[in-house]
Order: structure tokens, then sequence, then C-alpha cells
């Protein structure tokens, strides 16, 4: 734990040039920050990525990214010092971050929403990271360090879908779309709440995977295209009472259309735009609502039931250090199941020590 | 409240012909029922009207009428017998109906919406009406019978717009959108919770009666377009926490651009379709919900707020029950602010007597 | 299902008089009921004992039984006919029936508490029970008559108490107080819910079948007298968010003791009067509430969960028709650990047949 | 605002030495601090009482004062300077600031509740008072010094009364029992969420003064000493919905009498002891809690509510800095209709320059 000078030294970050693809993901010395009041210096052990990443990159996201800003909101790592007055974490915590700088808890507002790490502040694609105290999430001691990496975004994202502002009953069938990281959270969340999970996923092999983690039931639509009504036959008929679309506008007339009346359909998080639009109310009495993560409050329940039921999240693949931008070009064009990892640990200035 | 056997004679009803205009609806005797088992008998007062109304005349309401229905779900009147078993009514209550048949408390399912008065099941625009038990609502006394026939449906669907799931707070705002009846109670019902009430409508007439009904705010659109930034300015540039959008697709985008961040958004009942479709989650991150009137126990609730409040319906025009097909005219044609009425006591029937 | 009239002639049923103890169960031939205007006629298979009907024969219970009434609100039978206006029953269902004649939903009213079956309307003590159409509950189909027989009191008092207003989460702990039917639903309800549930009971054997019933930790109160510190040193000092205390005033200090900081802690029913009294208040910031039983909505989103999971009441034992009156000395007298049943198949007029 | 050196120098606070009675309260200098980081430094113009105080002097308060301590909890003053990091505040804000140091928003944990101003931080009869910055709440710009100094321990303690966890609904009403200050607020925030409130009170006078401040009915306890019976009959015999108990376990029963069936009581604050022990339960089922105060989420929103409805606290009277101990006297020997202030711009510091 005793971060020394010549280690610090060689330690380094990376630093994202927006609009240039992955060319504008370039690695550089980083200096052992000092904490100052109100923060907490974390050595990173590894990181994760999200789509909100390569959005970043592309310039789509709804926020601009700061040249030169270290990417990632997703990490885990060790405390190593704290500015003064913090009393939220201590020296030796292992620690992860919230998405969002401020939204400690309640209603989310537009200002919270705007000072993102990975995007405006320094994130964690680096050896240190400096986080507002508020901003510090202790992470269940059961989970290894790639798992813990891969909470923050598409974690709290699934979290908040499933549970808020109520969760699934044990009597309630709640659909996954999508077979990204948000649907698998959303998968042990809604079974974790007791409800019986349908989910619809794009080949055979992700099929079994989603039954493993969960799923009660598995609509490829690779086989069945109209698998709207291969879900409304699922629950006699009737359809499903939640939706957790983590894909977005252009399966939502799906969604719709899969979706008992009254249902809830939550879309998750920062999407492309769709083309032609779509008309989710033409037909249909049902409540549509699209969030953005969520809360350190809403993280620090998600981590209480994590830590209750042993859960842990699916971890396709880990890349060292200073294959980042492989890791990037791997979440782009592979098709991974579960979050694709940067493991920090090994990176260049510590292999060089 | 004797209804001699001659009387019984001369009574009358009208049907309604679905797609033939205002030529569908037709005036003929009426016997007065018998109540079954579990059923109410009502002598009518008065009754109202509502778009669906119309769109059931047009055939472009959702659930097709039953051709040769008495139409109309809005009414008042007395009970004048009770069939076995009813203890929920007795003879002398001055009453009205719910919209929907069965629809007593706790979540909408789509059984119920299927069984409507006025629809498939004979409505108010007749001497006499036949509810079942657990339709039967008992009205304010404060009302006159001509607002006492206007809360079933622009009224509940108003409340449950305004309360559900959570009624607004009095520290925030809520916009109406539309001078349709809906939007009237929903003004008058977000003042009764203390919230702070912005109005659109479409003329300084207008404005100024939605100003006297309680709108704190109102902007006139003929004279400012682009009323989603006046509104916003209305709020210090936040936009407003709920919306009760009365008109429907076509006002939605603006509707969205108005509210502020993760604000509540809810259409009401059925309108018709919108070309082009609307794209309201593009850039917005709110919830839009689509609902549909209210249940028994959403009735009884607003009731009991209009008694504490002494809140009255605003009426505009009455009409005798020979005039009905008039009536169904102005409300088509004209710029009716209020209820549109007609009387029942002054019935050809009863004149004869 | 064909009811000769022969067999109807044979047919017999309970009645209590009241302040006799056992001896004021007396058997009685039943003529076979005709079902009125919106009643249902069940033939009885199975029914079921609780507390309530022990204290509807001491007279201790709030609401006097009617003398000569037909005991007990639970249990399980066949529709054999129907009355006029009836729908939502059919010949040939099995169902069983809600405790409350007439809640159907929403808040609980004083009114809707005081027609109960079992106490001033006949109960399932019998060879027929005519039920109001409002209290007819189709049960899930995976269960035995006896278990079938043993939801209406117990279960729903218990799915109240778990789940309103909102349900533990899967994060969090719900302490069950006492043995009896509500205890061990309200663990079979919580764990579906994805909650920790730890129990205190009165005996090693009891304990061990609490923990195959599903609760992850039990404290031995005749091991461990100081049961709450225990309690909370199983919730790392913090004490259980939830507690449901079937026992009632006796065990509500050591309840309060082992509750977390505002926790919410649920008495449930009717139960005998303690000395001295208790001030939960004095030292300690919870929320006490004491309910009695549920809506049928309730009892019909319990069985939802129950057909969902699977779950199974547990049956301590079950006694023939003419041994009802054994059936109460043992529910009162001996330490069952379950529903104690009586069977109506095998009743003296079936036999005699 | 320039603070210069010299008036630093003659500033002074008082200090606390429990268990001395008002001898216990000295004025001593007072040097101008330096806000640390996330610190803000407020000059104040206003502080004032809650029983809280009183109790803190004699040790009953269940946490003890910090000898030395500056008392009270609420005031209201200038920013006069932010330490590093600080963005929640700035140089010349007029603030008040929360009850706890450090509950943010949700739910209420118990080590939230152990850090308090005026307890075991330095609260607000002084110079100056150093805040954590996420202890600073910004005030409504309508209020005068005294009522903005009056907000922070009774104003938020009846807002979450009132409020939480949903408000009182336009048709229900709310009894207010006590005359302190938690019972005036509390008979604001219920008309300002459209509810009618009766209020219990002790005297001619204060029944005219409530009925002035919004209640609809008074009931005179000195007049009619079975209150509980006069409040049911006003509500026709069913009993309240909610009930905002301020005095305590005294009044308790008689609450629990005038409630409705299934009532929500709400018991507020810390309270002296009663004897002998009430048993709420004994025949009853409603829900008791007790809250303490509420976090800087509900504060906030209590402002909003205050801006919009242009709601003013009751001020009774205001002392000069210097008599700080008459004010105790006068709060504890008389009958203070309102909050009791203590003024800091003409303390005896500011007067000597």
């Amino acid at each position: 734990m005793s971060a020394t000078a010549s280690t610090d030294a060689l330690a380094h970050r990376y630093a994202l040039e927006p609009l240039r693809g992955l060319g504008g993901l370039r690695v550089e010395p980083q200096e052992r920050p000092e904490p100052g009041p109100g923060q907490v210096l974390v050595r990173v052990r590894a990181a994760s990525l999200n789509r909100r990443d390569l959005m970043l990159l592309d310039g789509t996201y709804p926020i601009p990214a700061t040249p030169g800003v270290v990417p990632l909101s997703d990490g885990v790592g060790d405390v190593v010092a704290v500015g003064p007055g913090v009393t939220l974490a201590a020296v030796g915590d292992r620690v992860t971050g919230t998405y969002f700088r401020r939204w400690v808890a309640g209603p989310q507002r537009l200002a919270d929403v705007r000072e993102q790490y990975g995007a405006n502040h320094d994130g964690w694609l680096a050896r240190y990271v400096l986080l507002a105290e508020e901003s510090v999430v202790h992470v269940p001691e059961h989970l290894t360090d790639a798992e813990a990496a891969s909470l923050t975004c598409a974690g709290v994202a699934a979290w908040a879908a499933v549970t808020k502002p109520t969760p699934p009953g044990p009597g309630e069938t709640l659909l996954t779309v999508g077979s990204g990281t948000v649907a698998l959270f959303a998968v042990q969340f809604a079974r974790a709440h007791g409800a019986r999970v349908v989910s619809v996923t794009s080949s055979p092999e992700r099929a079994k995977r989603l039954r493993g983690l969960g799923a009660d039931a598995v609509v490829d639509r690779s086989e069945t295209p109209d698998w709207a009504s291969a879900v409304r036959e699922l629950t006699g008929g009737n359809g499903v009472e939640h939706v957790v679309d983590a894909v977005g506008l252009p399966t939502l007339p799906k969604s719709v259309a899969a979706a008992a009346y009254n249902a809830r359909i939550t879309l998750v998080g920062a999407f492309p735009a769709t083309e032609p639009p779509v008309d989710p109310f033409a037909g249909n009495y049902v409540s549509i609502r699209r969030i953005a993560v969520g809360s350190r409050t809403d993280f620090e329940a998600m981590n209480r039931t994590l830590a209750a039921h042993r859960l842990r999240p699916v971890v396709d693949q880990e890349f060292p250090f200073e294959a980042a931008p492989e890791a990037y070009r791997y979440f782009r064009d592979g098709t991974p199941f579960g979050k694709v990892v940067v493991t920090c640990d090994g990176s260049p200035a510590q292999r060089s020590t």
C-alpha cells in the first residue's frame, strides 16, 4: 500500500480525445495526485467499459467528453490517501465510485447528471483516480476485482430500472430485452425480488447463458422474429407487467406489444436515434419512462442485495492495462456476454518496477 | 318519486346506431325496467357528453358501440327501485355511476375496461338506467343536477391523471394542456392539492376563464405558438414536474419540451391518431403514461375532495331531453367551455303527463 | 358432483353456541341451500382452524359470534350452483372464500371488518357454504384440498403483514416472532420476496422446521431468553428492518428491541390483553401498526405468488368431519406446527349414503 | 458584510454546561473561525429555541450535550467565507442549516441522528457558526430573519410528520394535538396540501389563533376535556385519517381514540417519559410511528412549499442576543404561541463597536 515516489513516477493513465475513434485513446504518464479537501485518492485495480464509453469516443453521447479526460466510469481500487475532512472512506478500503459525481439520493435533478466520471471528470482507466468523498461506494466483499469493477453504470441502471418506483412482485413477470450487461443485471435483480423473468435474446448460445443466469424462459429472436407474441403466450396471453428494454427505441414497439395492459416499460440510458420514429401510445395504455443510472443510495441498496444473495456480475473477458484499446475494440466489434474489464494491477508502470 | 304506470308508458330513451353521424341518434319509448338481483334502477335527471360519445358515434372509439345501446356514461338521477340483495344503494338516493361496469379498486385490468355504460351497456340518455350495484356512486350534496351529471368520465379521468400514483406537491407545478373538460377538472384538482397550475389554452377568453378557475398562469397559444418555452420561463427554466395533456399525441412533443427532467406526463383517454408519429423519448428523460378514467374508489376519493373544497364542475350549457342531438352538435362543432348537459326532467314523456 | 336429494337430506353442519367451550359445537342436519342473486353455493371439501375461532368460542373476539352460526372462515370446496347474475364463479370451480364478506380492495374500512364468515355469516364447517360472489377466490391448482383450506385467515394476514405498504427488499432482514401459522406463512412470503428471514421460536424441533421452511437463521428462545440481543447480533448490531410479530403485545417490547432504527413492526390480528401495558415508544423511533387480514385483492396477489413459487402452506394434521371438536381441542391444547384441518369429504352425511 | 478584525475580536458566543439549568449558559468571546475544507462560515443574524434545547440543558435529551458546545440548532445568517472545494454555498448567501449534520436524503440511519448542531457540534447562538457544506440550506426569500431562523427543527419535523410517507389528501382530515410550534407548522402544511385541519388546544385565545392560522375547527380541551369524542363528531363519527401528536405519550390514548380505523398517528421527536405507560394497541387497529425531524431533502421540499404558498412561521417574540437566558426562561415558563427568537445582529460585540 506504500506507493513510493518511484512507482508513482512510472504510473500511467489513458486520455481521451473525442472524434478520433480508437485512435483517440492515448496513454500518458500519471503523477500521483494529492487528495484535496473532501477528496479520496484511489489506486485502481480494474475498470470496465460501457456503451456510453463508445459514444463518448464517437461524440454521440448527450454530454461531450472533455478533451484529455481519463475515460471510464466503472472501476475498483484501494483508497491510498484521503483529503482533509473526509469521513466516508479510509485508507485501505476497497471502493468503487458513482457514475454521477453528486447524486446522493432522492429525485434526480438535471444538474446532477451533468457531472460524470469518465466524461468531464477524470475516470478509472488510470493508475489513480481522485473521487469526491460523496462519490465513494464500498464494494461487497465477495466480489472479485473484475466483478467489483462492473457495477457502476450497467449495474446501477439495471437496479433502478427493476426496482423503482416499486419492484416487481413475486407473482409478476419481468421481460428483459437485449443481452447487454444492463439486461444481464436486470435478470439477476428481478430474480432476487422473486419475480419471474422472460428474456429476449439473439442466439441459442445467449439463450442458454441467460437461462443459466436465472431467466425462467428465453425467446430467441433469431428463431422467433415475432417475439412479442411468443412472450404474450408465455404469460397466458396477458403480457408482462414489467419490461426493461435495454436496447431502446428500435425494440420499443415490440416491447409494448409484449406488455400487459397498464404495464411499466423502462428504457435505459442513452441510445442512438431510430428512424422512423415510433408511436408507442397509438393503441396502448402503458407507462413508458426513460431513466439514467441511479443515485449513490440506489448503488448501496443494490450492493446490499448483491451481498445478501451472493450475486456476481457476469464478466466476459479481462484485458491488461496496456491493451485497453483492444478491450474497446472487442467491446465494440465483438459479441461479449458480460462485462469487458481492463485490469490495472499489471499496468506498464507496475511492471517496470 | 311515484312513477305510475302511465308515466312509464310515456318514458323515452335514445338509442345509438353507429356510423350514421347525428342521424344515428333516435328516440324511442322506454318501458320502466325491473331491477334484477344486484341491480339498481335510476330515474335520470340529467346526463352529459364526452368526446368518447362522439367517437362511439363515428366508430373511432377503441370499443364499438352495441347497435341500439342507450348512449352516455355520465348522468345523475334518483334510485327508484333496487333488486334483491342490493345493500350499496337505497330508494331515494341521488346517484351517478361509474364509467366501467366493474372496476371497483386496485390496478386496472383489461377485462375491466371492456364493459362500459353508453357503449355496450345501456347508458344515461334515457328516462331510466339500470346499474350494477357496484357501479353506483353517491354524489356530493352541494352539486346541482347538471354538475353531478358531469363527473363520471372527464372528472374521474382528471382525478386519476392528477393524483395517481402520487399527487403533485404544494411546491410543484402542474401544466394542463387543452381546455376541454378534463383540463378544467385538472386545474381544480391540482389546486386542491396545493400545487401551482399553469394552463395552455387557445384564446384570451378561455385564458381568462381558466384563471378564474384557479390557474396561476395561463399561456394563450394563439398569441404564443412556442408555448413550451413560455411555460419553461414561468418555472425559472426548469420546466414543470407534471403535465396533464388532455389533447394527446399532437401536443405531446411540446408537452415534453415544457417538462422538467424526469417529469411525469399523462395522456388521458382515447384520442385520434396523429401523423406523423412522434418520438417523445428522442432526447428526453421523462415518464409518459396513458390512462383510461379510474375506478369507483378513485371516484369516491374525488367526491370527498369535491365536497371538502366545495368544488363545482364547469357547466357550459344545458339542453332539454328532446334536443339531445343539438347538444351533440354543439359539443362537436361549438367551442364549449365546460360540460354540455342534457336535462332529463323535462323529457317528452314527462311533459305529456 | 351430482348432489342428489338423498345426500342433501343427510348433509350436516356444525353450529356454534358461544361461551360454552368445546361443548358449544353441535352438529346438526343441513339442507342444501339455494343460492340467491349474487350468491355462490359451495360443497365443502375441507376447512381449517385459526386462533380467532377459539376466541369466538370463548367470547374474547372483538366481534361476537351469532348464536348458531356455522364456524370457520377457512375452507375449500366445489361450486355446485350459482345464483342469478353471478359471473365471477362457475359450477365446478374449486374455490375458497375471503375472511371479510365485502372488502374487495383499497383501504380497509370499519364497515368492511364487521361482516365475517364463521362469525356472523355462516362459515365452512359444514357440507355447504353460501358465499357472496365477491367473496369467492379461486385457489392455486397445485395445492391439495387441505392446503387450499389453509389460506384465508393466516395466509392473507401474513401476506398483508409482509407486503404492505411495501414489501421487504432482497437486502433487508425480516424477523418473525411466534411459530403459529401466521409466522410460518410470513417466513415463506418474505423469502419469496428475496428477503433474509430470522425467526424466533420456542423449541429445537420448531427451529429445525422453520429452517426447513426457509428461515435463514432461527433463535430458540427456550435456549436464548434474551432473543432480541441475539437477533441484533445476527444483523451486525443494526437490528432488523421488518418484524412480523404474530404473538402480540407480550412480545412487542422484545420485537422493538430487536428492530433497527425506523423499523416497521406489524402486529397481526386480535390478541388477548396483556398486563401490564407496554410502552413501545419510550426510547424507540419505530413504526408499529396493527392489521386485520387483507382484501380479496391481497388474497389474489398472494395466490399468484403461491402459484409462481409453488409454495405450500404447512399442514400439521387432518381430522375427519365428525371429529371437529377434537380438532379444536388439539389446536387449543396441543402444539401444532402448521394448520389443523377438518376434512369434509368423509362427513357423516357422506358416509351414510 | 465586511467583517473587520476589530469586530471579530469583539464577537461572542454562548457555551452550554449541562445540568446547571439556565445558569449553564455562559457568554464568552468568539474568534472568527476559518472554514476548513468543505466548510461554510456563517455570520448569524438570528437563532431560535426548541424544546430539545431545554432538554439538552436538563440532560433529559437522548443525546448528551458536549460541555461547552454552542447551543441551538435553528438560525439564519450570511455566508461570509467558504472553505476549499465548497460548491453548494457562496459568500453572501442567506442560509440556515440542517438539524442533523449529515442526513441528506433517503431513509434515516441511526448514525445520522447522532451528529446534531447545538448538541455535539457548535450551533447558532453565537456570532459565527461553521457548517458542513452538506448542512447548508438556502432560505425562502420572502421570510424575515426571525422567520427564517424558525425552520430547522420544528418546521422540518412538522413537514415530515405531515407529508411522509404520503401526504394527507384534500378529502381527508388531519388532527394536530398541542399548540407548540410543531403543531402550528403542521396546521399550515396540512392546509397547503388541501387537507381539512382540526386542532386541539388549551385556551380560547389559542383556539382563535389556530383558526387564524388555517385550522378548520378547533377543540379547546379546557372546555371539552373529552376532546377525542368532540373530534370524532367533527368527522361524522369516523375519526380523523391523520394525527400529528406533538405532545407525545400523555395525549396518545386520546389521539388514538380520535382516530379513524387504520389511521396514521405520528409522534414527533423526543418527549419526557409518561407514567403509567399507555397501551395504544389494546383495542385499536392503527399505525403509530415516532419520527425525528427530517433530511435536507425534506427541508428543501418544505422550503419550496413555503415559497410557493408564501407561508410564514409564527414568531411569538424576539430577544436581543445578550438576553438569551431570558429567552430560554420565557420559552420554558411562559406560554409562547410561536417561535422564541434571539436576534444576533444586536449582539454585545456589535454594540460595543
